[in-house]
């Protein structure tokens, strides 16, 4: 018995922890929106400093990640990137996208990873991990 | 023991309890977005009147809550607005935009309050308040 | 006081048990977003077979399910929707759609069902039936 009531307890004290904000930002359309984004996560982490984001991209939405990308004003894409994964921010790629443009990792920003699938990511992040959804 | 079984019973009573179905509208890209959100949630009132609506804006997405705004047809925001809001939904504009865009807070329609991010109250909705996700 | 951590123990397993993800796909900007759309859903379950996938349509959202509708290519959608549909997707059409634009139920592809609205399905699917949200 004793030992039962110390899972419920657990599993109580479990379900009632505030945990950190967790979500995904969903990114399939092109360098505006990526842009955006950008301009969006800073207000985020701004208003919610604890707040976990992950960026997941595929389709055009990968575009800003690729060596040499650039904002609509010009501005090189990498300093955004680098601030924002010195503060916690995870970018991930998809690699059917990467297939079906014929693009090699290479091309792709260091602070970046590679997942299989970025819609099958999105859906598992929400699903698996916790995360909340949020389009740019 | 006796409590214990009574704290039991309440969590197992909070969570199977039928509870109201909460929705964010995410709203961020201007007039256009925002006529066809106020279609939808009249069809969605329509068809769940117990739903509760939470419509978050920010960027583009604030112009339609901003004094003297029309729709693509010519017609004042103001009227449905209004209406939305009697039925109980809410409008939340993000500060940040106001700021950058140096709109001062009177412009705002009365029937919306200010939130200091529109993206971040669009991710805490969802996690600390049980609302699900909806781009129009 | 054992039908009580019966009960207790259900409730358990219940909670941990490793379900099926299930994601519901919110289209409704017409033709080019619902040839990304299937794309992307064959992407999805390529990587994850198991995912249960709900697509929800409304406004333009619907045009792909309508008979006779194409891709951008040129290529009927009937083809992907009967491919899709035999791997388990559903497919669903709102209702206030079709009144407001007079388009007749015999003209919906047969994979597809109707709904009374298709935004109270898209939250309805996700804060009853524990679908996550994507937006292609």
């Amino acid at each position: 018995m004793k030992r039962l009531i110390f899972l419920f307890l657990s599993l109580l004290t479990a379900s009632l922890a505030w945990s950190q904000v967790k979500v995904v930002y969903h990114l399939s359309e092109g360098i505006p929106q990526a842009a955006r984004a950008m301009g969006n996560i800073r207000n985020h982490l701004a208003a919610d400093p604890s707040a976990k984001i992950v960026v997941v991209t595929h389709g055009a939405g990968i575009d800003f990640l690729l060596e040499g990308a650039n904002t609509p004003n010009n501005q090189p894409f990498a300093g955004a990137i680098g601030e924002l994964a010195g503060r916690g921010v995870e970018f991930r790629v998809c690699n059917n996208t990467l297939t079906t443009r014929q693009i090699p990792k290479e091309r792709v920003a260091m602070e970046a990873s590679v997942v299989t699938s970025g819609v099958a990511e999105v859906a598992r992040l929400q699903a698996r991990e916790g995360h909340v959804y949020l389009r740019p």
